[in-house]
């Protein structure tokens, strides 16, 4: 297996973009990401996206967005893993280059949700719990969350403010990315006197849907000469039950250990090296339990990280720099693409206020469903 | 790249399975395929799948159906391309396969499309088709194929009752194969009095849909010792426009030329050297034009094969030895995953009554949309 190299990176502003159509959305980050790679199209497309059949009407999505972005006739492939689509159209397309089959890919992620009425958008998301066992009983996906977070409190002795760190940190970067949805910072006290949606989550603990695409495009490590390259190190993507009451116990994602320790071996690299991590902040408990999934905090210390102040861009283990779901935005199918989009623009030394020092190995996490399909992705900047 | 060899095959019978779920359907398959390979788990799980969100309000297909097939903590991720989506899921298992990334893969396709009103179904089948710009004026997905129809007929003069030997092919090949939805025969009088749809699409011009699953256990064929090796020896996706009328010649499948000439290429072989052919008959129209594309007959003659009896088991270019999409039936996301299981039978000997003596390669082209993402994969049995 050939190792595979990112050269060229795009994206939009997450927003209400109510004027512009699913294609365009994608197109326009498409685009961007050919531009900066020098390229005017790819041997193959590979859309994450998880809901433009049940809001758009729309399915055969790919073949759509390879026509919009002129590159038909490029092979072109929609992949669903909920909201882990992007990281999960990443790796399609890492093995279509890898394997020799294509010599050139275009990564992307896309979603428009704000077009529909709330309550459309919320049995939507409810499409990536089981429907037969946890929607079909009246439990939205918000809810699975809280059932997790108030468990977790409840077995650790953790207050609801304890989370905070989380959403205050992810909210004053994204004050510097223009990309991100959300540009005003938060305190504790907003923190703590926020609506309450589901109980303990409320308005602060969440991330909010919105319109976006990422698109990355990647090529043969080997045919990628001079300057910098960014290169996929490592690379893994494990299952767990879709439902939660399947699982041995519903505080330890599974997948994510597994998914990180695959990753970190392929990479030679372990928790210590990461310099940057963009996780999976749907919701804060989120962040506590993929941190300690991936070997950052003890079991039911993942909170800890960020009342120590340890999650800030100058922090030990830097997170959300660009303002992660919490903050820059989670526009489902493409948040997975986002990341890693972010992730290399940390690696070039492109994030200004928020820019690591020195930063050279990312890590990029993204989760569909509750914890069922988690896709981990180290990326190394090689000089 | 290295070599992939197809090991294991499943399928369950098309009908309208009421009682049981979209998951329990893809396990029927997948448990098959596995005990058809002698193998209790795969890396990988591949899932093609159009309309799960829109019917089921199932999306993380992939996850739900790994755990119900006890291939957790497998990697799984649901892939779409409409009604090729199950050719589609075959190239993404053999990328992760032939890159080294995965050692195996199960690759399998599922719908579950008849616990619905038939008008939810006619606006699901509708997202294959371009939402803003085809749909949005009204026309179904059977609407377009009409429109195609019709102008094939007017260009090169055939009449309707000329496209009856597709039909009447597959219906009676399905005859024998217990996994066919349909098991009657048909006459050309039955085809000329048929109820019509869209004019000139009559109801047996059309495939039926259903509920079904299809599944293939892939490894390096490296690994395979002794008896015979069925070996992907070609396989190509290639896009086109998703709307029709933005196609330079709507009676042409340019994406299917495309497609076939690269499978041709990879595996050595011309349309002359095919044992076998199962196309993607969802309208009779399709079976023209696809013989057409892929260089078994002169631009707007594909119709004179069937009539000249080419098509048959013992016939020159044998179509649709199971049944096709017409009379096996089309679980839209499912069917060319079927495509590829019958092939592999063909070239098992495993046919009985319709076995095309001596078949040695064998192709199955899968389409979605109405030519816009064309699936070929070619099949050599290497003894």
């Amino acid at each position: 297996m050939r190792s595979v190299a990112i050269i060229g990176i795009g994206q939009t502003k997450i927003d209400e973009q109510w004027e512009r159509s699913l294609r365009q959305i994608a197109a326009e980050a498409i685009c961007a990401a050919l531009k900066d790679a020098g390229h005017e199209s790819a041997d193959g497309l590979f859309v994450g996206n998880m809901m433009s059949g049940v809001l758009d009407q729309q399915n055969n999505l790919a073949a759509l967005v390879a026509e919009a972005s002129g590159m038909n006739p490029a092979e072109a492939v929609k992949v669903d893993a909920a909201c882990g689509s992007g990281g999960a159209a990443l790796r399609a397309g890492l093995m279509a280059v890898a394997s020799g089959e294509l010599e050139s890919a275009l990564v992307a992620g896309v979603e428009k949700m704000t077009d529909r009425h709330p309550h459309e958008v919320t049995a939507a998301l409810a499409t990536a719990a089981d429907a037969d066992y946890e929607v079909e009983m009246g439990v939205t996906f918000v809810g699975l969350n809280a059932l997790i977070m108030r468990r977790y409190m409840h077995e650790y002795g953790w207050k609801h403010a304890d989370f905070a760190p989380f959403a205050i940190n992810a909210h004053a970067n994204a004050m510097h990315n223009p990309f991100a949805r959300l540009h005003h910072r938060i305190t504790l006290d907003d923190f703590e006197k926020s609506a309450m949606i589901a109980t303990p989550v409320n308005l602060l603990d969440a991330s909010p849907i919105g319109d976006g695409a990422a698109a990355l495009y990647i090529v043969p490590a080997e045919s990628v000469f001079g300057g910098a390259r960014i290169l996929i190190a490592g690379s893994a993507s494990v299952t767990d039950t879709i439902a939660i009451h399947d699982r041995p116990d519903p505080l330890f994602l599974g997948a994510a250990y597994k998914s990180a320790q695959q990753a970190y071996r392929q990479a030679g690299v372990g928790p210590q090296d990461i310099d940057v991590f963009e996780l999976h902040d749907a919701f804060t408990i989120m962040s506590a339990l993929s941190l300690e999934a991936c070997g950052f905090a003890e079991r039911g210390q993942g909170p800890r990280l960020g009342l120590d102040d340890h999650i800030s861009p100058s922090g030990r283990i830097p997170l959300m720099t660009r303002g992660g779901l919490k903050a820059r935005g989670h526009p489902v199918g493409a948040t997975g693409v986002y990341q890693v989009v972010e992730v290399v623009q940390q690696l070039r030394g492109e994030c200004g206020e928020t820019q690591v020092p020195g930063a050279r190995i990312g890590m990029a996490q993204n989760i569909g469903g509750s914890g069922a399909t988690i896709i981990t992705h180290i990326l190394k900047a090689e000089l």
